[in-house]
């Protein structure tokens, strides 16, 4: 099942293998020690895959759930469309139960279903079904590369060779099929020769930027450096970086941005010392329905996270009390450009956003 | 040798137990799981005190290595003063070396000899000599706590009851006998019912925040509650902060202020959310001569603070470069006051700290 010692950069984060009707994903879990990548096969591991953050990063579930119900349905043994649909549902709920509150995976599920439930009222043989759920899945994969890569080019167009780039957390490739989202830029210019210095905010208390970001930057040849999240002013203070590079969880009707917790501290060290923020934001993320960041509910975490990921013992005193959000909003008035597949869109945002919006509906 | 489960507040940092002859300390490197008190005699145990960070902080070093250069120079058995003072110089060099970049200890130990040289060129026995470091010893630690307590009195005329304080780092009591600097108006205010909720900023890399200063203020019954780093502009956009207090290393001519790394990133959200930043600066750590902040050298440390501090395994990967300041400079323009124990300094500093040296000269 397991093929190590892979570079990250060979690989995408979830494939299809045509040929032995596997998803083959990075296990995300044994990094950054070990790249290694594994095979899922049967609804059980494609369910603990998701479970158990082998692979995970919204973007990436989705893939990888649209994926697995496609390859839990190709082999269905039954000609009868009622019956194929509703083994198809009972997929689907198992695989959606995985991990509940990823609003891809649902999205992806059905996405999924409705191409089924489309076919079979126009008559479509299961066989035929089954083909188009095989076109779907690896649509919506597509899809996801084709939004990063448009991402990429558009926030490349902010930065010149050479530049300084600070990121937070993973909106990396890790998180999507391939080029990320904050990281889109970085690899397009990685190709181009733009030789980057991108600096990694380790982001605690899950330190994704120094287990994942560092990784797959450091993995694919790019110049990065990991520093701690209280680190930016001094890099920025010392001219270091031209550039912010983040990704977001939702984005609102103004351009309040929630994203993880410590994005809005790189932005306000960014605004003193005069750095550009860029929120790297597929449309699927921008909520005009949130007319603010206010309207924005901020998961608080458990303690554990920032008192006991420590070697040996506790790193604070047993019943101390800790504040742990799991996300910020980052003020619109912080940001210089959300950075979508179909353009960047500048204050006002209210304006922006909606345009964008329009023009990602007339063009799908 | 060991006095377990005490609560830190009913000891001083660092203390002579008359009786024995012994220096009493708070061994720091057990904290925060227990509250072990340490007794210190020989020469040995006084410097490994010190060399293993047992007791850590420069004013606390500073009073630990006068008291030990006392109590190893009061059973010297000669009533020679030549000879005296050759064997107090063999401890003091031997106590100096056991933090060679601490400039208390040196300061301490200078201070200490130079009474016994003044008293030997006066005439004095051996015997007053012992006297009069006795006193002075003991005059180096009443003045760390004196020089506290005013620092707290001159804070807390900035701050009202129910105040929310936001400190980075540990400038606490466990660096200093007593109150600490930054921490200094908290425990006054805790005395005068202020209520105050602090929140401690777990300062990476080495996370004083959550060890120590987390630790020091719970266990005096102070309402605190940790933080990451990255958190600071979640709770002060909350409008959970009323003013920062933190402490430094040195201050320039010009108010610039280095203090541990992340202290200049927290006044830059202040500065966003109008939050007053206060330097807690005893008028030692004033540094006339040095014109600026550029004119500070940072030191740079070991990469491993950074990526391997953690349970099971490196939690970044193998070769990734590493950015890891102990210190950053604050610029003087975020800095709404620097408190010393002469009163509050306030912009333009340049005449603010020459005035405030001046009274510090006069009244010595």
């Amino acid at each position: 099942m397991r093929e190590a010692g892979k570079n990250i950069m060979e690989y995408d984060t979830v494939a299809l293998d045509e040929e032995s009707g596997e998803i083959v994903i990075i296990d995300q879990t044994r990094l950054p020690g070990r790249t290694e990548l594994i095979r899922l096969k049967t609804a059980q591991e494609i369910w603990d895959a998701i479970y158990l953050l082998k692979v995970r990063g919204a973007p990436a579930i989705g893939v990888t759930a649209a994926l697995g119900l496609y390859i839990l349905c190709k082999d269905l043994e039954t000609d009868d469309f009622a019956e194929f649909l509703e083994k198809l549902r009972k997929e689907k709920d198992y695989l959606d139960s995985s991990r509940p509150t990823a609003v891809n995976l649902s999205w992806a599920l059905k996405r999924m279903e409705a191409v089924a439930v489309k076919a079979g009222a126009e008559g479509k043989s299961v066989s035929e079904v089954k083909e188009l759920l095989h076109r779907e899945a690896l649509r919506i994969r597509e899809e996801d590369i084709e939004v990063c890569r448009r991402i990429g080019e558009y926030g490349l167009e902010l930065v010149k060779p050479g530049d300084g780039i600070l990121t937070h957390c993973n909106a990396g490739k890790l998180a999507t099929v391939k080029y990320g989202t904050a990281t889109a830029p970085i690899y397009l210019g990685q190709e181009k020769g733009y030789h980057f210095r991108v600096y990694a905010d380790e982001t605690r208390p899950l330190l994704q930027g120094a287990r994942l970001t560092a990784y797959e930057l450091a993995s694919s040849g790019v110049d990065v450096t990991l520093i701690c999240d209280n680190m930016s002013a001094s890099v920025m203070s010392g001219g270091l970086i031209d550039a912010v590079f983040v990704g977001c969880d939702r984005v609102a009707a103004n351009g309040d941005t929630a994203n993880k917790i410590g994005t809005s501290v790189v932005a306000a060290v960014a605004k003193l010392y005069g750095v550009p923020v860029y929120i790297c934001a597929p449309t699927s993320t921008i909520d005009l329905n949130t007319p603010t960041g206010a309207d924005i509910v901020i998961e608080q975490r458990a303690p554990e996270e920032v008192t006991e990921m420590w070697y040996r013992e506790r790193m604070a005193p047993e019943g101390v009390k800790v504040y742990n959000p799991a996300f910020d909003v980052t003020d619109h008035e912080l940001i210089a450009g959300i950075v979508t597949e179909y353009g960047v869109a500048r204050a006002p945002y209210t304006e922006s956003l909606a345009n964008i919006i329009r023009i990602g509906g007339s063009s799908n």
